[in-house]
């Protein structure tokens, strides 16, 4: 399998739920319109963002179809479908139903229960899955902070190239650039390494990489093509001015609680997507009223939609 | 619900697959009749002996009603099912089957991929599941090892009482002591504190524990029942000594690679569950074989059943 | 050199400082006065509770000199200073004046900015110290929750045991009781192994602890003699009600801003020892005073001094 | 104090031992003139690369003064001196006698033992011992993967403006590049910070970084400043291969053993500055040979000197 090098910006969409909390898939085709309309060029669904661990197997594959139902005829719209990572029979069958239904490409974590002693265990788990789509490509998804794996990505592109023929590359979401920029650098940059930190995306830039994957440009993507832009000019005053932007309205979510601040974020750009289910808290409506405040002080206004 | 103090050892099952990684439920029954042959009391089915994580819902309810069809009819052997933690519509889906099928108890852990962000978070997702199956005893199980939830029990407890009417108590599988006993201490010994670190027992019995759970009274119960009957006639000096002699036991576990081991010790007591599924790795041939000469050194025949 | 084996509580005295933060060695006589009165039987001087890494080199040697005064004619009295871990040579140099002014042993612990690689290392460093004074016990202290410093002490037990001939054994502070035991049972108890939890005192006596070393034996060593007493009489409700209040007591370490609280433990029966030094902080005044209402609820009177 | 803001690469010099280990300030003079030779602008002595917490008081105060003896006259050449952290006063003792032989700045860290309960507490010690030099720039050295002090920077140099005249900035050794780039944004710029990872160096000159300390400068400084003219000519590519260059060079710091290996790379470029005290290792002669081969296989001569 060729691999493909993604670009530009990638969103991890939130799943939409009703004010009781079920899921409601209506949501979605105007929010794939939303994205469409502020350049957004491919999904993440299922994700953290996504709040893949909280839904159920029958949900997961109901957001699947209605992302497809959106893109499968947008060349330009690629949608990833991330499978979780502890049993992985669930995740193949995930990958299956991605498959059949035309997604564009899976992805997979380190299993975050027992974690996997080391890289070749890791690796084995990546292609028991990814073997099961054999025509798809697959991403190993690096999030330790979460997961609880901190397996250097650069030994797992090792262990995988060659192996596994429909491994893509890694959305990588870690502060460990040094691992990344060794990822990257591999046989001429052979694989396609997407950056998952929002907040240090020019560090990445600056390192080569083309395509990120993130949860804040679901709502604020115009800042960061503008960055990227900046970046390109060589205008690093404004890239760097851009992206304390970015931080500054990154920084509101330890404030306000964490993940779920951003389906408060989408509520600003129009989107009511519901709250997060437990174990993630959602804040009261008198923390929104001072969010609201916080957010006025970034001129959010500015960056929601070109 | 009058909250009931479990007396006695409780294994925690390992799930048992045939050679091609396929659930075997027809090897439950000869499991269950060795156990209470060695004088088990109950199964604590689908944790993390059981790599629930690992299973399917399909055959989590497959193994469930294969111990429930055990056992039903057996007042002396109490079932508790694990139920997860990440996704709690699946745990209700499962606490809602333990019920109908019979079972005595469910258990829930924190989750362990977005972790509740304080010990209130812990105890509302408690309360959402425990209230699912109001007529049924509702445990915690404290494993941070393997969760990443670090919460002194100590506290949760205190949230629990008076909100979740059925919460019976703990299932504690972690070496903070002095939390322990405070929980035991607690408005008189109230709630049910059961004992999950088998290498420690004796230093939990001395703090008045009564009932515990663990892997390796799967295929070494003799021993500590021999365990509790010295410390019961306080005899320390024969009590240390088997403490000894089921820490050599257990210091193999991490010699030949975790968790697994339990069922090479299984196949050595007659009882071929298969292996564990990825991301745990099995032993080679040649690794058992190294094995089962370390196990002689153990003397290990004079235990393993009654 | 045979190894001895310390029996009962061994204090880790606070060091004592006037208003303006200065040492003020002549507060140790009474200090030593009223722990012989308690029944301690030795004191860890310059360790954690005494703030060694806080003060400086001349320091050390006062107080280690003020102690060695009380003491020197009191064989009923071990004292053991610590000896710090990162800079070698000024451990060395603390070891040898600690031997000229017949102090009865030292203690050094793993090096906490640079660690030790791995068990052999810190061996080595063990050796590199110890050997230095060759005619007296040397202990390994063991508080990883401090140092950083990991190592399974069994494995380290083994790795110096026939290699530095005063190794004398180990101050355990820490909760893994598997390794304990271990260490506990290692050639029949040829190691000298000291308890180093206070809240987890009677979880080790009923492993064949015989002494303890410990902070809050500075101000309610009846309270331990107490539970002692209760254990070795197998009277083990008595023995948990003791320890439980023991716990009671080190819960407000917690709640009033950790081991600085000692010292208005010190207040409450007599002794001002002064504040700790940056980076601890001290109470304020005014929490001081709703400290000592909380200890009014715990009856601390009662175990105070005999 | 005004605050400067150092440009280029400040070297964090190994500090020079005999065969016998012992201190040997001969080797510093021609140390100094190479550092010159190769542009480097100033020496962070006795630092972690310098082995200040190995190395006694009498000893630091001797290498701070060889050192002042090379570069008093010499304004281009900038040297701070590390304090250490765990013991106040002997951090102002330095200070003061880093102030009297005329050295440019002083650095500490977090306490290392006892860890600071929070960012004002930090900030207390940091105003304590800056107060002490109130002439002389005062730089926090944020080091958390050695101290274990992770306090975000953001908000120190918050709790520290205006409360310590002469805070000049931070040595910021860790990954956090979002809040490195807060850090560097507070103010217009006020801050001096300097970048303290080598391997990351690309990503932090993006965001604006003009001067850096790294143990690496010590032997391959041309290396870095032709990835600083790369970045300035905006040449990525070449800036890339450089920095992959640099991080290829770091990757055997890991496979031969840590932060002694720097000294191996000494003798390379023909300085012999003796080994690692412990508890740091050093490679053996075997190893050495191992470890030019694989140095040979970097193309190491092209960037040791100019």
């Amino acid at each position: 399998m060729k691999i493909q090098h993604l670009q530009g910006l990638i969103s991890a969409p939130f799943t939409p739920f009703d004010s009781n909390g079920k899921l409601d898939v209506s949501l979605i085709p105007p929010y794939y319109a939303f994205l469409k309309r502020n350049g957004v060029t491919g999904a993440f669904i299922n994700g953290s963002t996504g709040e893949g661990v909280s839904i159920t197997l029958a949900e997961k594959k109901a957001v699947a179809q209605a992302w497809a139902d959106c893109s499968n005829h947008d060349d330009d719209f690629k949608v990833m479908v991330f499978l979780g990572g502890t049993c992985l029979d669930d995740c193949i069958d995930l990958a299956k139903h991605a498959y059949e239904i035309g997604l564009y490409a899976v992805s997979l974590t380190g299993a975050f229960y027992f974690k996997p002693a080391n890289v070749d265990v890791l690796a084995e788990t990546c292609i028991k899955v990814g073997e099961s789509v054999p025509n798809m490509p697959f991403y190993y998804y690096h999030i330790p902070v979460l997961s609880g794996v901190n397996v250097a990505m650069y030994d797992l592109v090792r262990a995988l190239d060659g192996k596994l023929p429909n491994f893509a590359g890694v959305k990588y979401t870690h502060e460990d650039f040094m691992d990344f920029q060794s990822c990257m650098s591999y046989e001429n940059g052979k694989f396609d390494m997407l950056w998952g930190r929002d907040e240090n995306m020019l560090s990445a830039l600056v390192l080569g990489a083309k395509g990120a994957v993130g949860s804040t440009f679901n709502y604020a993507a115009p800042l960061y093509y503008d960055l990227i832009d900046a970046f390109n000019a060589n205008d690093l005053v404004k890239a760097r001015e851009l992206q304390q932007k970015s931080i500054d309205m990154i920084r509101f979510l330890g404030k306000y609680g964490g993940i779920s601040v951003g389906k408060a974020y989408m509520k600003l750009v129009g989107h009511d997507l519901g709250g997060f289910r437990l174990p993630v808290k959602n804040m009261s409506a008198e923390q929104f009223e001072l969010f609201k405040k916080d957010v006025a002080g970034l001129n959010f206004d500015a960056f929601k939609s070109k």
